[in-house]
């Protein structure tokens, strides 16, 4: 079974688990809503290629990992979404989930999806002695004091540390992939946080690239927004030429950055295909 | 150290893990503001009684679990009361979360709480192969198909098995909190779950006594609510004396399910005097 598909299989598995006898239907559309169809899966890709790279002995670890990683993501755009922040309408070409279904069961579905994440680690029943590492590397890149939950907070806060705010709401699931994946592997995670890290910020990058570059059709929602709701981004700062740049230096920041593993090279290679991805060839061309 | 100076001792460390530097601030004073001051903690307390009951060898991983419960259990207040829901202005006497801090951060407060939950057991590093289990029991209390966000849920959709609404929002997370104390004890938890789901229901039928015979100041928080709202309650149903008999009949379910183990004794006793506390003496009296 290829990456892709062992992924979408795990989160159709998860979300079969939700959907049994006497729980509220229009929460499992929510719920799914949420996850299908697939957004690119960037963070759970990353997360079995560090399990693989690190020899990964135990594929049902890795893959419930790599779920649970993907699960939060979703529950995060659900809660991001609502109107007492983005008041987003579109997600991946389609209503986000509070215009589909209200704003109660968007907070449920989010709650939900976060609870999924964690009875999917405890469901696979992984080797006992790697559950305590991943389910710890997994909830500190979500809640406080440096996960993803905090970083959006700061939105909240009058005074904001943006270097800081981006390395938690973006940084911190992308460094929780690449832990999550070492420590699924029995491997120890915290040298691989610095990875993740620097794919999370390169992200980030690349995402203001193409919030200033593509069209909305391109990205399956309002492109341009930075510029329209004045938002600190790396085109703002640098320009978008610079931007480019500074997304190179990063991609190289990242893989300098990776431990010695037995699946180094094959790492390597694959992050640099990955970030060739991260902005498209036409959108390189059009901003060039 | 008392079980009432454990549990607080162990929300207190949860929340000062939570409040690091990097961390926003307002979001941890939301935190707080959900946890503390302390309500009744009756969940916890059930934990950490039958964990006991279960000839407990393990306090930290107990005591974690029961933290774990009450960190869910103020999570789902928090979301309960936004304006999509009960839109509700005051809690245990204090203005409600989305009231003091916004709405933005009554959500990010109650997904951090129930990332907390989580955290905590990870971070306590229980015995491996206890954690499984706990962790299983805890987020299927929470979570879907059948726990407390699914119960929140069904006032979503556009027809209600009542029973069901009331097994899960309410029943759920004690049934959680008795097969996680089970759990900590290394004790299969599956035979807990009727202990917790009879307790459950009977402290929903107390919250309806209370509701219709407190006054508001008893309460913490507006009484009369179900009447007002033509929410369906046990006293709706069956009068004011008749719900005190189900409730009796309640509490002998309950003790007649508790499962042969070394503590039964004091478990039954303690079960029968917390009973006794769920609906005060003068509330009784100005029932009768």
């Amino acid at each position: 079974m290829d990456v892709t598909t062992q992924i979408e299989q795990a989160l159709v598995d998860a979300l079969e688990h939700a959907d049994k006898p006497g729980c509220p239907p229009r929460l499992v559309s929510a719920m799914r809503h949420a996850v299908f169809p697939k957004g690119a899966r960037i963070r759970p890709r990353l997360c079995l290629a560090v399990a693989t790279a690190c020899g990964d002995g135990d594929p049902k670890t890795s893959t419930a990992a790599a779920a649970a990683i993907e699960l939060l993501h979703c529950a995060s755009l659900v809660h991001d979404d609502l109107p007492c922040f983005d008041d987003a309408d579109i997600r991946r070409g389609l209503p986000s989930v509070h215009r589909a279904f209200g704003e109660g069961l968007a907070v449920l579905a989010g709650d939900a999806l976060i609870v999924l994440a964690f009875q999917t680690l405890a469901r696979i029943a992984p080797a006992p002695q790697r559950l305590g590492k991943v389910l710890l590397s997994v909830s500190e890149g979500v809640g406080t004091p440096r996960g993803i939950v905090a970083g959006q907070a700061w939105e909240c806060e009058p005074f904001v540390d943006l270097a800081n705010y981006h390395r938690l709401k973006t940084g911190a699931l992308f460094a929780a992939a690449t832990m999550a994946g070492a420590a699924a592997a029995d491997v120890e995670p915290a040298p691989w946080r610095r990875l993740g890290e620097k794919i999370g910020e390169a992200f980030q990058v690349a995402d203001d690239i193409r919030d200033a570059t593509a069209t909305s059709a391109e990205l399956g929602k309002p492109s341009g927004r930075d510029a329209a709701l004045s938002r600190p981004s790396a085109v703002r700062e640098l320009g978008v030429e610079g931007a480019v740049h500074r997304l190179g230096q990063l991609v190289g920041d990242a893989i300098v950055s990776i431990p010695s593993c037995q699946g180094e090279v094959e790492l390597r290679t694959l992050i640099m295909r990955e970030a060739k991805r991260l902005v498209p060839g036409k959108m390189a061309q059009r901003a060039a």
